[in-house]
């Protein structure tokens, strides 16, 4: 069974740089879903560019457009802020970290520059996003105790951090290696792998679960024309993986299929 | 059998970060062990505070000391000049990347900033400084296998990043994960993993040998005096693995006891 049907019990989700691709594939997919959560909330860092977003938003009246630069902590402080008022006192319960970058940059045309600014995106915002949203997740984590739910999920609180298999240190070897030689890309997904791995410790005390999701091979603007997945495929997959984690995914790295990735 | 004894073959070596702790130790340990390399380069960014590394290079002629701050890529790019004079065209056989800094936060203190200067020091330098002595090691390798020694080695050319356990993010999980909660080391440390790795990709084919090290938990201003391990311990055990370093080792993650880690 998927575990799509399960966002039904999911009272509010925040997505990060949901304006195109796999953000707003998200956003699509769970608001004209079966499924939808009570309130989507759709972040973007230019909310007047984000035309497509805004022709959901009007179709559907559970999307709620919000703006956060991923990058900016007067940004991440305003959009809690924000997002404070559209929840209440329920809390949030599934923050997506998706938003993310590709600053590509083979050995030698590596900068220090280059690598700071793809850590910065993919690993340090995720965490800082994850850290100010914090007393919402605790919120929403503590209801679905108080509501007989104690076990791990969305239905209570989770975090889900959009990594990559490139992260993955040991799988970078071989033939797989020779493929893309993305230094900043791949060290900030490693990053943010072990930033899962350390938020996923300390949020465990507060029932609240965190793991890292690698979405395949997928046809966006990052992912370019020749990926085999189509974004709906992808998020399909993800939406259903997502909506079944339990306890037992907590502190995981997951492909798309469901699978345990190695580290 | 020690693989201590395989740095008399070491034409060359260059260790970061030599003025105090692990990097001093290598220093001491090379220069008045039994089989200490022709030219040992010691580099530290202030050489007129490196009061014991100054009275070790007077005692040992081989010790050079040269200046390198590892965040200022015009102090990289001075530090190879001098080392290419120093070396000429034999080229640099062993970089040894040990310099680091722990920025101590938790969750609840992390920043941005501090996130970001972990991993400039920890895992983007090591990065820059093996691209710029990229020249240096490829000259040693190819004499190297000239001289009939065609496998990887510290005989022929070898990058070792000094990383740690609390790097690897499969192990941080459980009783272990609860003891350092340190956000911007541990994720520098898992970057400079992945850093690693795409390295020993690219050196390849020009049989440089690259890999990272884990040194055990040592007595220094940076392990504390709590520590298991004083510095001679480790670095003696460290050198025998690193003298011993064969192709096979080529992209590993290895322990101070040459044992394999998980990334
Ligand atoms: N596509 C793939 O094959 C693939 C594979 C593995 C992992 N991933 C991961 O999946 C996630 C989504 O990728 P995608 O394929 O959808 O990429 P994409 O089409 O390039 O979209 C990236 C999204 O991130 C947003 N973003 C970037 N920097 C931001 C910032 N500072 N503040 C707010 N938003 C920001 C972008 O907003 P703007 O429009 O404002 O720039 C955009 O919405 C990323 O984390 C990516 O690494 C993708
Ligand atoms: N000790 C342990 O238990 C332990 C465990 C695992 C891994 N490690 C790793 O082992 C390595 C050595 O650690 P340690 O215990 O010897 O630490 P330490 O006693 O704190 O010494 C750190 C060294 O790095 C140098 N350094 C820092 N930033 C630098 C920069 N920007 N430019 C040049 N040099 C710089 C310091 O120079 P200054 O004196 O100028 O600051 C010093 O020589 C580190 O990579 C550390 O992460 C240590």
């Amino acid at each position: 069974m998927s575990g799509a049907m399960n966002f039904k019990n999911c009272g509010s989700l925040l997505v990060t740089g949901a304006n195109r691709g796999l953000g707003l594939q998200i956003v699509d997919s769970l608001a004209s879903g079966r499924f939808s959560p009570a309130k989507i909330i759709a972040t973007t860092r230019t909310p007047a560019r984000a035309q497509k977003l805004q022709e959901l938003a009007d179709k559907h009246p559970n999307i709620h457009i919000v703006t956060l630069d991923v990058v900016s902590q007067e940004s991440i402080e305003k959009c809690v802020e924000e997002v404070g008022q559209l929840v209440q006192e329920e809390g949030l319960n599934c923050l997506i970290n998706n938003a993310g970058i590709n600053v590509v940059a083979d050995f030698h045309t590596v900068t220090a520059e280059k690598m700071i600014e793809n850590f910065h995106t993919n690993a340090v915002a995720p965490l800082m996003i994850t850290k100010a949203f914090l007393p919402l997740l605790k919120q929403a984590a503590s209801r679905g105790q108080a509501g007989g739910s104690g076990s791990m999920g969305i239905q209570r609180a989770a975090v889900i951090n959009v990594t990559s298999l490139l992260g993955s240190v040991e799988l970078n070897w071989g033939e797989r290696a020779n493929n893309f030689k993305w230094y900043p890309y791949r060290t900030s997904k490693s990053a943010l792998n072990m930033v899962t791995r350390c938020m996923a410790v300390d949020m465990e005390p507060d029932g609240i679960l965190c793991m890292a999701i690698h979405p395949g091979w997928v046809r966006t603007d990052m992912g370019g024309s020749e990926a085999p997945l189509s974004p709906e495929e992808s998020i399909s997959s993800i939406l259903s993986v997502i909506g079944g984690l339990t306890e037992k995914d907590h502190g995981s790295f997951l492909n798309f299929t469901g699978e345990v990735l190695p580290w």
